[in-house]
């Protein structure tokens, strides 16, 4: 039995992609994603919860800001607008089951063109919504979030719940309702904002605290909304400093992380972090999840990668094996992701080739999930965490706990710092460190 | 009657510099700063509170990672520490008094050396404290703030409030107790923390939550024998991204912002801001104001620039008329700085002539008082403002002000939406807007 | 007599912009660029030789990497594109005629949409060389250069002159051949490259060497052409680092230099520059002045300017005094430019007002009108020029003159060091000459 | 037999770094570098001639611009400069031996310390050179390369070759052939000229064209002196972008090769490159070996990483697998390096135990080691060479090869694409091309 319910197979030639081993030399076979091998007491499936996105795979067509489209996807030639949705779903669904991939996220306007007119938005996304609960039923792939885009249509060049016309708020607060009615139907694990155009251009012509608590306002009512209408599941703001826009509000997550406390946020809202957003707000990705970690945020992950010599966002495939190791020991010690890992990345444009897609997806899973298991490995092996946590004994007890604990002064501190004299030198062992990753790799 | 104490003049054929007005051709003058002019109520005097940094002008020798000293301080001979000392206070307070600028600022470390012995540098520090009140009182200078230099110290290596071993942390704490007494004792209006090692140099061997847990903690401490001792002032935070360390915690203006009311440390904070450190952060100057402004804790300045090409801290003297154009705009709009204007940057090391240091601080000056008129004569005309306010005003009335209060749902803003259609297209005006700040320059 | 071929009037309610003078509070006149006045022996628009970029002014509708259009032109609507096509350029002239600026440049598919099929394109193309050379006429206005998109259409994707395929590369050359003919018909002063293509994406797959060789080959064919037909003017390479590819190979003045000189080219060729590409590069836009002028091919400037803390290609309009006074000192010194001075700028795309883009070109030719005036006073007060030479007056005779000639060896050398001891420390006295650029704005 | 002259053993505790393979738990030996595999023809240790920097590891004292020195030698305690530079070499030639590396590199200044007398730092240096001749013979240690420190004196603050005063170019070239006397004296294989202070502050004081053409007169005198003093080796010019001054002449490999070609230097002259360099100058390491080994100058290179969220210098040590795979795979192609692999990276300031340096050390030659192994693996494999070769077959016949013979016109272009239509899609494979990196580590 088929999991297309379309009768058209798009992409001919390519069989289900299985695990192979490391040792294979198929470059169409998982090298390291075997997804029952239990790591840390989990499934690899369970520890990843990997995501495709329908927008770059199945939505972008090559486009950039000098160029046209390169990319002439076969599903994407109907008049009709519900009809080509349909005919995407399809491909949608043929491409996350080859891979064999549980999960798919979306923005609205990728499951169906959307027109200036509210009513019949809603419509066209009901029938869409309607279809993809058919192909999730048939073929177990599941919704890990959906979401808004409140970004592409030109009524947000200024914003969209921060845009200084009420007008445009109330389409933003519009598009809200329609995207989280489509994920509640779907059994949408989670709901994401990413504020594109929640930013400016120009400070001189932008009221920027007024504009943040509109924000702030939207935000609540989600929540209020989603939780009366039985949504579960976590919100999720994605931070990204720049880009389209000259400064966005969502900066990094220190910054987010903030906005939620002083708003009252933090118990709905976790953070859906993504590589090249990191970098591009000057942090590591490590750094972004270990600040959501520490906060009790850490939510999600947009996985892909930046262009250290490129300043913008060019959302490759991640293949990076040092920084997702890192970032691996990080969410182990967490305890793991609310979310899941999403491949928000898309194939160069001039990667036309229908064999292309399938290729950058098998080299981002594999890439994180081998870093899973060398991540494991360093975290078994024991020295590494035993650096960690001895470096830190002095506030274990004795005085150093006191301090911890608010007990002590500067006068305390002076009288310490008197008594004892010059401290001993204690070196961080950077290299020695660093040397362990690539031990393990 | 002099204001030296000593009896040495430093700045030998340099004499007070005056205003002579804009046509004025001599360099060693004052073109734009007339600190008795009047300005929106105030005096530039009162507005600007400039402040000469003692570690810049009178301790930084030239060198650079790839070099040695090029200035060799006439200051700076003797043998002992103290005679030294007061040898480099009669110099600062020359030059101070040369340029007739009302404050200065300094570290601990720049006001005499210190051993590693916490008792004697107690009593080199009251000693030289004495001197420097003797000062303030025959040149009528005042204190703007203090410090303490918790980073150049080799203890400090991995850390001081942060560092993973409590005895340091002891000694960062004694440093702050005598730096907090001098300011105190000086009558210092504020009191500074800039953590330049308060970071990581590698997330592997670094518990960043227990660090910035510690970090709270000490300036809670600080707080507390600050106000048991009649400091009256503010505690100021100086963000800055990097540099020295890979990553600092106090990484820009929201970063601190939420970090302080995490901590419940809003009231007694404020945040001390640098030009070249919002740059590295990744943002202008004018943002980092607006956020600061925009949480209530716009609190002084750090005036100098960075270089665009460069990726470090080059502590260069503010020559941007723009950039001060638009940071006054919104220093007025906030209704002032609680501080003053440091000028925390240095001549270049290749800059050896003894006028060099009074060019660099009369370009400074000159520049941020010009942008001070032009930011004044910009609010009179009166048309920035307006366009700012018009911009909003759907939010000051009818369904946009019931949003702003709470009163809407995700429902109403749906049935707005539909209701009225597809919103006008409004312009942002910023090129206008732009043209308007070169129109008064 | 209008100089409007067509009967449509697109820029209602605006008349021709006139200059008056600094006081002028009129947003719509020119406060420094009078054509006229005298500079140097030259009027300003000798100089200066401003010039409307077709393509930003009259084909971009404010699409970017996550938004579609937010500018909708009246004269874009016709179904026939030659008929579209001829709207467009009535609108081009009637806003170069009311802004009074001489001159304009163009791609090929700015001034005509392509099709797929070389030969009706050419048809296209001489048809609109007709109209414009009418249009030209009758206003006056001049084409400052024109050349060829190579990097918008999909099969350029993998770079034109440096595709690894050599079908495409005809393309390339069929193209500029056509835009060549184009240009001579229209009496065009220059001829400009910008390889946007011309570069790589991975390095993985990339003969570089080849490409390169490719390239020169290609620049060579099209000198052999354009001097068999006529073409007398100069051929201008525009740098750029990177976007759209990973790296250009073009990446900035000084590589191109010496990749003209490699290629013996440096008599045919010159440079384009563009701040917003030097900046791109790691340079400031003086800086590549500089080298230009340097190596003898000062040619051309794309006036614009970049944003600091976003990493792509903002193209906004100048505004920078600083800037472009450094610049127009270097410019000056050097005898002026070959070509002139091209606004390769766009409106925000949130500017949507029709006079948004007037307040943009205004602003960006007075914001250069009034550097020339301030760099040409610097000259005129001498002191810039005494310091700079001064400062190398050792070299001017005596045994720095014979190094200059090649007449000492490092014996000779060793020996003057030896004999004449520690050189005396000379200021470099980079405060002075920042504060003298501010004294004259 | 004790290589150690003197007769302390400075590194107590840690015996000989011994080859272990891949599986060994011992972070104090090598698990990939196995010097006498061979690999494609050669040992590694021919392959890859490592060299430890004298500068980082036995004259960093770990200052920052913030802080003082961590590191406190023993060697380091003499009051006798040239028994204290004794002393320094012991250590160095026992480090070296302890790691079993072939080469050393040095700047005079490191060897020993310099005064301001030119004929008594002659003589020192004639000292330790003869000091360092026994050192190798006993230890079989080779000298990589030599060079002149012209940037840490303050006499060189404005600049040494391309100062702007001859007395300073004299000290230069003396200190120049001191330093070149020394190389030929040890047998030096390569002589580098990193010209740390050949660049500007600020253009406002600088004659750039007169600067350039001053540093290739001196670049001539020191060819026109080794030569004529018996040295065979190749001249390396090491390319920088900036710090410490603003903006350096040897910006990147592209300007120093159009810098050489000039002046007429490519046969004297090629290229020591710095990982950190490039990634200051926006390239990847790759580019830069490619563009040299395109120009037929890929001399040597400084194996040492930076950080893409600081814009400086941090000279950590190799650890990135990709980075280095992808940099073998272009050496393998171009038929290796002229030079070696030196090692111009120093421990973190807080890595203060003995064994950090030791492991900096491994963790960077196994990094090196081991994408030679894979590069090599890859390029044996044969898929990647075939897909990069097949590419550009439209070259290697018919109207292609023509093309690049130069025997086509414009007007042949225009014909062939109007007779052959549209080109084929063909796609970079660009994901399938890193997978297969990824593949292989």
């Amino acid at each position: 039995m088929s999991i297309l319910i379309g009768d058209q197979e798009y992409f001919k030639g390519i069989g289900k992609v299985a695990y192979e081993g490391p040792e294979s030399d198929n470059p169409l076979a998982y090298r390291w994603y075997d997804e029952n091998r239990i790591i840390a007491g989990k499934t690899m499936k369970e520890h990843l919860r990997f995501a495709v996105a329908y927008w770059h795979s199945f939505c972008g067509t090559g486009v950039d800001p000098f160029g046209g489209p390169t990319l002439f996807f076969p599903w994407d030639k109907k008049a009709d607008a519900v009809a080509r949705a349909k005919d995407k779903a399809d491909a949608a669904f043929e491409f996350i089951t080859k891979l064999g991939l549980p999960y798919y996220c979306f923005h609205d306007v990728d499951v169906v063109d959307y027109t200036n007119d509210v009513n019949a938005n809603e419509g066209r996304l009901q029938e869409l919504t309607a279809y993809l609960s058919e192909k999730q039923k048939a073929s177990g792939t599941k919704l890990l979030w959906g979401t808004a885009n409140l970004f592409s249509h030109h009524r947000y060049m200024n914003g969209a719940a921060t845009n200084p016309d009420f007008n445009v708020v109330a389409h933003a607060g519009a598009q809200i309702k329609m995207a989280m009615d489509a994920t509640i139907a779907l059994g949408g694990e989670n709901y994401v904002f990413w504020g594109g155009r929640e930013g400016y251009m120009s400070l001189l012509n932008t009221n920027m605290k007024r504009e943040q608590e509109h924000l702030a306002q939207m935000l609540k009512m989600a929540v209020s909304y989603g939780r009366a209408n039985g949504f579960k599941g976590k919100f999720f703001i994605e931070p990204k400093p720049c880009e389209p826009t000259k400064h966005q509000y969502d900066f990094d997550a220190a910054t987010v992380s903030g906005f939620l406390r002083q708003h009252d946020l933090l118990d709905d809202f976790s953070l859906n972090l993504e590589v090249n957003h990191a970098t591009l707000a000057g942090h590591t990705f490590e750094h972004e999840l270990q600040v959501a970690a520490d906060a009790g945020i850490l939510g999600s992950i947009d996985a892909n990668r930046g262009d250290y010599q490129n300043g913008w966002d060019t959302d490759q495939f991640p293949i990076d094996l040092t920084e997702w190791t890192k970032s691996m020991l990080i969410i182990l010690e967490a305890g793991g992701l609310q979310g899941g890992i999403n491949f928000d990345a898309k194939v160069r444009r001039n990667s036309t080739d229908t064999e292309d897609l399938f290729h950058a997806h098998i080299g981002g899973v594999d890439t994180v999930a081998r870093a899973l298991v060398i991540a494991d490995a360093i975290r078994t092996h024991g020295e590494y965490d035993k650096i960690r946590t001895d470096r830190y004994a002095s506030f274990d007890s004795g005085k150093g706990s006191e301090f911890e604990k608010g007990a002590l002064s500067l006068e305390n501190l002076f009288e310490l710092a008197a008594a004892n004299g010059e401290p001993a030198t204690l070196s961080g062992r950077q290299e020695y460190l660093e040397n362990m990753i690539n031990r393990f790799i």
